[in-house]
Parts: structure tokens; C-alpha cells; sequence
């Protein structure tokens, strides 16, 4: 992508009313834009960080053998009122009246209409056990949202349910899950730890929290002996038949009995990973992805006067090169100081930098800089675009 | 995918008041499920067919030039307000006061927001012009839902919004919307008819529809002088100023002086494209998807008794090999009669399948047959996977 086709409004402002670093960094780097008080556009750069992350997600969770499927975010009240959470999740719960006088809402989280799903289509002990999960919008009327789309209205999370036979295979189910978050997290580069915790309002009995130590975190979680602040991004839990048993989930077991299908629920808040990986990993000049979180691969850096200096047609041969390849590349041809594309390049963070200056090219170079380490290597103009591959290939970025 | 691990709940009769094929079909094919009128889940079936079709507009919407991002579906009605659409559109808005006491509505369409995010950024005659698209939920109180996914009060469109500095740059952008429009119907084999339409509530002088003659039609066409009733897929709009003007939404031009913004809209239902595509591509016994649409590329249809069969070990050893060429595959491994999985084949539509059965592999052939033309063509049993694989690159199924 040509950075002067693409939409990136960066600011070189801190913009006001905003704490969180992360929320300052998402705003400044043209990745979010806010509506109003807890509800975010995401801009396109902000979208392609959110889609690799629901990449990773969904590779980990289809892996582990679960079925996507989407679900939608309108709920007939009547539902929730089966199993009483109309009344426990009341206060974030969005609901009104339609045209047609029905009482609906918009669903906080989905576990009663998974449950609708499985018990119209499954019956039988033949049909378990099954995993299905949707990476899907929610809504929550946060009284207090904070920190940006940490703590939103609007927000996107993954969720997935599993329906098993018996307790033990339920157990099964949640293991083969408990390691699936183990790999996305560290697919994300973050450091997670996991906590046993309290079950709230999903009900069931055993719960793990997967927790990211992140100077906002609203949780404290004991690291090395010392309490610290933690961000909650995953939570799982082992439901039971809290949901099978109001809904009238059920299922024939071998010998024709009817029996509650055992639940297990698993959530990411996928949008909130994205604050939590720049609380983690950024410096005094911006952002510093992750290399399967970042937006682009490489960023083509060239520093020129006019269409037909060396270093823009480089540039572009380099760019032409690498996406044939099938490497993301940003090329920053604006017609902005080399000055305001470092510090560009610096705060939206891509993990490779090739920079095409007179003074290099003229000694034959192109300079490769890691946006992580700071360090720096020239490489040879003549073959930057397979340098740029190799580097990539060997993950050095 | 090994279907006895899929969620693919296909029904055998036609479930009571559907009055429209696709939506029968949508239903017993395992695709969605009915949550409430107007309101349906997406099974994995149907998620793959809805993400195939994202997938094709969003390649052709980059190609175009567009910039895909993410705007929210909650909304502060005060936005809607200061165009004068919280009344024109009232009748289909949902609309409720939050927690914090704000009057809040969820997007029918999304003018408003666009025009905010892109007033807050664009300052100057040198950002535009820019297209900017989403692909994303859209809420509507209908208080007639009908045909199941065709009007539905929770649907997907892919909406895009143009930025130019006048009306002739404008018009260039919409003319290259409308030849990626063509490009989209192309791939998605559905004859357009186009016709030059009221503007209606979206405003703006000239609009163009993208209709598909079709029985559920509640449109009319002319095609070859006959008179046809037809969906409505897409409708492109020269907007011109109105939303601009309103928000507020202007730039510098080479004089320094500010002039309102002028925009194009284009919107293609997404949802509504599956329904139409199965009304126009179906028979007496089920679906017949077109390649680029398809759930799945090829089925394999193994009919065997035991495991250690040769009809299971040549399957499984198929899969394996069209999987590693990158194919989509579907083999039904269900413990089902050859009937009953010959039924489904037909019903859920992949274009190619391959069975494996007794005879045909003593004579040491699979049967191939294209859901399409009904025809069939014996293949070496030695050698299956690589024709399946011939057979798709040439792009005969």
C-alpha cells in the first residue's frame, strides 16, 4: 500500500481526556477514531491489526477443532428471562421495545442463544461433543468506559462454547482450549498469566483467567512473588448444566435416557488485546508491533525530491518486488520532510524499516532499521528486495 | 473438513412457514437458523459462504482503490439529528437512552459517522480524494420481516463512501464503483440488470440499482422488453453535498478557500446476496453454489461400512492430498446410508464431488459428478486427487 492512497491520519498531538498510553498511542497512530464516550471506528490501519489478531485466533481455535459460525447481536428478551440473566447482567444489558412491541436486547455475551442453536439441532450422544465459537461484536451500557476500547460499549470478542456428553469430556474439551489460549498468546508476544478465578455471573464451577500485567490493568495478579496490576483478556469456563438444563438443552444417552448437555465457555476480548500489546511494547516514539500483529511487514522509506529521484524509484521497484512475494509492504511516498516520516514510521510502528536516502544509495546501500531493537544494517540497493525477504523469512523482525 | 467434526444441521422436511426457496433451502441446507423473525444465526455452512462473498467485494473494493475500515453499530442520535435523518429514516431506526441517560440509536446506514471520522481528518485539497468501505452489521426495526435473510432487521452490507474536491472527480470515482460493481456480479455469476433509480432518503441526484430478476423480487425490471420482478443487490449514489453541508465536512482548496466535501455512497447487501444467488441457482434437490461462492470446493463421498474399507482409506488419503494443495474439502464420513449422504450432497450444493464406492473401485474408479450439468466422469481411483485437482484449475466445476 502507497501511504498517499491510504488513509492514516496520524497526530502529533497527545490528544486530551485520554490516560492510557495505549489509548493516546491507538489515537495518534490513526488506528481508532472515537465516536462518543466508549464507542470506536476503527481506521484502517486499526482494522488490519484487528483482523490479524481474529487471523490468529481463528487459526488456534479451527486447529483445536472448534466450528465458527456467527451469531446474532439481537436477542428477544424472553431467552435471557429463561435463565434469569435479564436480571443479573441488567445494568450493562442494552434493551428496549421494537416496532413491533417486542422486548429485545442487544446480547452482552451469547451463551443462551449458542444454547437455542445446539438444542434445536442436536439430540443425540452420536452428535457430541461439538465446539463452536463466533468472533462477533458485543454490547455493553458501561456506565464508566475507560481507557479507550478498553473498557467500551461496543466491543469485539471471541467466543466459543463446547457441548460434551459428560463431565469428563467436558474436561477434555477445556484443556484442548486452555492450550489453544496458551499458543495465541504467544502468537501475540504477550506474556500471559493464568489465574484461577471466581466464575461471577456465567455460572459453573472451575475458571481460569488469562491475565497481561499492563500498567492500566484494573486486576492484581502475583508475578515473582510481587502483586501487580493486570489486564483480564481471556477468561474460561468449565459451565456445566446451568444453561442446558433452563434452556432444555438435552440429549439421549447411549441407553435412549434424556440427559443435560455439559458446557464449557471460552472468551478473548479481541479488541482489547490491541491495547493490552501496546501497553506492553511501545517506547517514548510510538508503537512497536508484535511481527503477526503488525499492520504491514516493512515499511519502503524514501526520501525524495521528485517522481524520478533514484531513491523513489527504488522505492517502488523494491515495493513492486516484495508484493509480488506476497509480503504486506507500506511504501511512505508522501511529499513530507524525512523528518516527519521517521517520526511517522516510528509511532505506527511497523516491525522493518527500509529507508532509500540520497547519501546511502550514492555508497550503493538502502538502510534496513529494526523498529524494536533500534539496530540498524545496510544493505546492498542492488538486491534490497531479497535482503528485505530474507529477514523476514529468518523472523529477525 | 471431516463432516462427522462439522456442524452442518441438515433438515429433511421444510420447515413450516417459509414461503421463499432460498429461504427453505438456507434452512434445511444447515446454512442459518431462525433466532426470532428477522433474526438468524449463521451456521459454519453459511459463514463460509458469507465470508466468500466478503472476501470477493473486499478484493474488488481494494482494487478499486477503497480503503476498508470498521465504523461502530451505536451511534448518538444527536449525529442523525443534525442531518435530519433521525426523522426521515424513523420508522426502521432502533433507537433507545443509555445507561448515562444519552439518546442513542444503532445504524440503519452509516453517512453520518463517515462524514464525522473524515471531517475530523481531512483539512486540505491534497488528502482527497479518498474512498473509504466497511463490511458490516446494519440494524433495521422492519416491521415485516420476510424471506428470512432478504428482509431482515439485523443484516450485513458492505457500504463504501467517496471524498472528492468536485463534482468530475466524483463522477470518476463512481464510475470506477460501478465497473468494480459489475466485476463483483460477474464473480459472483448473478446477471445484473441495472437501472438509473430514485435517490430516496440517501439524497443526491443520480443513482444507479443492481438488481437480479428473481421470484421473491419485490422490485420491477425490464429484460428483452418483458416486465420481471427483480432483488435489489447494490445502489450507488451521487450524493453530492448533503451530508457534508450538514456535518460540516469541508476542505481548503488551492486558493485557501473552504468548500463542502462532495461524496458518492455505495452500498451491496451481502446477507441479501446469498438468498438471491440460491434463488436464481438451485433444483429440485438442493443448492448448486457457484465455484467462487462455494462452502466447499469438492466433496468427498466415501460409502463404506468400516474404517479399514478401501473407500474410507482412499478418502482420507484424497483429503490429505487436495488439503496440502490448498483445496477446501468436505468428505462426509458419517456412518449414514449412501442415500442419505448422496440427499445432503445434493442439498448443500459444493460443485464437485467424488464418490467412493464398492464397484466403481473393483473396476478401480471414482465417480466424479458436477453438481452443475448433472454429469458424471469416471476418474483413476490411483491418480483422484490429482485429477479432482485438474479438474478445479480448469474451473469446470
Amino acid at each position: 500500500m502507497y501511504w498517499s492512497k491510504y488513509f492514516i491520519p496520524t497526530l502529533k498531538e497527545t490528544p486530551g481526556g485520554t490516560e492510557a498510553i495505549s489509548h493516546q498511542l491507538l489515537l495518534r497512530a490513526g488506528l481508532v477514531q472515537m465516536l462518543t464516550s466508549g464507542v470506536y471506528s476503527y481506521l484502517p490501519l486499526g482494522l488490519r491489526v484487528l483482523s490479524n489478531i481474529e487471523n490468529i485466533i481463528r487459526e488456534e481455535m479451527n486447529a483445536a477443532g472448534a466450528n465458527e459460525l456467527l451469531l446474532p447481536s439481537l436477542h428477544p428478551l424472553d431467552i435471557w428471562k429463561q435463565t434469569g440473566r435479564d436480571e443479573t447482567l441488567k445494568d450493562v444489558m442494552i434493551s428496549f421495545k421494537d416496532g413491533k412491541g417486542r422486548d429485545m436486547c442487544l446480547g452482552p455475551t451469547h451463551e443462551e442463544i449458542i444454547t437455542d442453536v445446539v438444542r434445536n439441532h442436536v439430540q443425540s450422544y452420536r452428535q457430541l461433543p461439538v465446539t463452536l465459537y463466533q468472533i462477533q461484536t458485543k454490547f455493553r451500557d458501561e456506565l464508566r468506559p475507560r481507557f479507550g476500547i478498553v473498557r467500551a460499549c461496543e466491543f469485539i470478542m471471541k467466543d466459543a462454547y463446547s457441548f460434551d456428553r459428560d463431565v469428563e469430556s467436558m474436561q477434555k474439551n477445556y484443556q484442548i482450549m486452555y492450550e489453544a489460549y496458551q499458543k495465541i498468546f504467544k502468537r501475540l508476544e504477550l506474556d500471559v498469566v493464568i489465574v484461577e478465578a471466581d466464575s461471577g455471573a456465567m455460572g459453573g464451577d472451575i475458571s481460569h483467567e488469562f491475565m497481561v500485567p499492563a500498567a492500566i490493568g484494573e486486576d492484581e495478579v502475583e508475578v515473582n512473588g510481587q502483586k501487580q496490576v493486570a489486564m483480564e483478556l481471556g477468561h474460561i469456563f468449565q459451565l456445566g448444566t446451568k444453561y442446558s438444563q433452563s434452556l432444555g438443552a438435552n440429549f439421549l444417552d447411549e441407553n435412549g435416557k434424556s440427559q443435560p448437555i455439559i458446557m464449557g465457555c471460552y472468551g478473548i476480548g479481541v479488541s482489547r488485546v490491541i491495547a493490552a500489546i501496546i501497553e506492553v511494547m511501545h517506547d517514548e516514539n510510538g508503537i512497536i508491533w508484535p511481527s503477526q500483529v503488525a499492520p504491514f511487514q516493512v515499511e519502503l522509506l524514501p526520501i525524495y525530491k521528485s517522481e524520478s529521484d533514484e531513491a523513489m524509484q527504488l522505492a517502488r521497484q523494491c515495493y513492486d518486488e516484495l508484493t509480488a512475494a506476497g509480503v504486506d509492504v507500506l511504501c511512505d511516498d508522501r511529499d513530507e520532510t524525512a523528518g516527519k516520516k521517521f517520526k511517522d514510521a516510528d509511532l505506527i510502528g511497523i516491525p522493518l524499516r527500509a529507508t532509500f536516502g540520497k547519501r546511502n544509495l550514492a555508497e550503493g546501500n538502502v538502510e534496513l532499521k529494526f523498529r524494536k531493537s533500534g539496530e540498524t544494517v545496510m544493505i546492498d540497493k542492488s538486491s534490497a528486495a531479497a535482503k528485505i525477504l530474507d529477514v523476514l523469512k529468518q523472523g529477525h523482525a
